[in-house]
């Protein structure tokens, strides 16, 4: 059995293909989903399908219900932005900006990570093509890694938890690459942030549009089905 | 109405009277107690009734399970520590560290902050007396400064907001102290660690030893009553 890592996994093409590698080091993974109210609920059946794919250690979901902070469109009842340009989604920091959320998701893997001896935290987060999310750039894992040096038992003592975001400069396209030669079955993920198509994808949101336009980049047809 | 201001509100003399410091800056005040599935129960009555008696904003209690992560005596059936000595609480970290729950804490608070638009968090950790958590001492709270100022959208945007540790150099009796002079209603506070003993204080463990410590040297009578 290797060393254990803990990765978080939404269940989408970034954090499916972080896993992937993460495997293929030989780590033994631990994926942690986190619940945090998302209306883009087919989210948390991909990331069970794909971890069970995956023949992970253990897939945990945490709960945190961050419809009660509220301010964001992935948990709020605020409309999903639809048809966006590439320099619209490229610009700004868009209203599915979620405050907060992956510190709370790296500092809850940081917790598990610390309980059960492992000595890495992997993340999907990408800061290429959607650059608009504060808390998915290098600058953002690098000051959590200080954090969890200095943060938890294992980093006063001399055993650092890495926290690793390898996509984290990386284009989608180039990351479905990677997947696609990992084996990760993209059918299984789920990318789409409306709620409103009963599991299938909308074609038009942000999340959408990045991971049509990353497959055709890539040259690889998407295997989900889309609403239109 | 003033500034807003978040505050991690446990329901104990720290962060009661982190609170009513804040309050008396001028500041609005929206509690914050996180149940994470405590075995000591009646810390959140006791913040609610601190939250009450200080007629904050709003209180809002935001539930994430860490009994799934394990690994403490404040959220696992390991027995909590008794009768231990100042030197013994004050070297090591003790079996009540819950991994990464400050860093937790403060996540959500951060979240929270940036959704109401509020300047400050406030945190009522402290590191004297009770140095063992590495998660309460200073370079921890200047280390989540600086991925407060990195992973927000208020930081980005040159609103960053500040992670107020006030007491985290201050012995315990002078916290005692000044909350008295802010009137703190001590009566209302909750430290103990010990879940059996139907709300009332065991008086053994780490936490109420330090507070009846931390009483005797301030020269103020602590009004709990304690089962021995």
């Amino acid at each position: 059995m290797g060393k254990k890592a803990v990765v978080l996994l939404s269940g989408g093409i970034d954090s499916s293909t972080t896993l992937a590698l993460a495997k293929s080091e030989g780590l033994d993974i631990y994926a942690l989903t986190i619940d945090y109210g998302q209306r883009h609920r087919p989210e948390l059946e991909a990331a069970a399908r794909v971890a069970k794919s995956m023949s992970v250690r253990e897939h945990k979901v945490i709960r945190i219900d961050l419809r009660a902070i509220g301010a964001s469109a992935l948990t709020s009842d605020v409309a999903v932005p639809k048809s966006r340009t590439a320099h619209e989604i490229a610009h700004g920091i868009p209203v599915t900006y979620v405050p907060g959320r992956n510190t709370i998701f790296l500092a809850i893997a940081l917790a598990w990570a610390e309980a059960i001896g492992a000595a890495d935290v992997f993340i999907g987060a990408t800061a290429i093509d959607y650059s608009g999310y504060p808390d998915c750039r290098p600058e953002f894992i690098e000051a959590f890694q200080k954090l969890s040096n200095i943060g938890t038992k294992a980093g006063v003592e001399g055993r650092p938890i890495s926290i690793r975001a390898p996509f984290v400069s990386t284009p989608k396209s180039d990351i479905i690459k990677t997947g696609a030669a990992l084996g990760v079955d993209f059918s299984l993920t789920h990318s789409c942030y409306d709620p409103a198509h009963d599991g299938k994808a909308c074609g038009k949101c942000d999340s959408c549009l990045l991971r049509k336009k990353a497959f055709a980049q890539a040259g690889l047809k998407d295997p989900i089905v889309y609403v239109e």
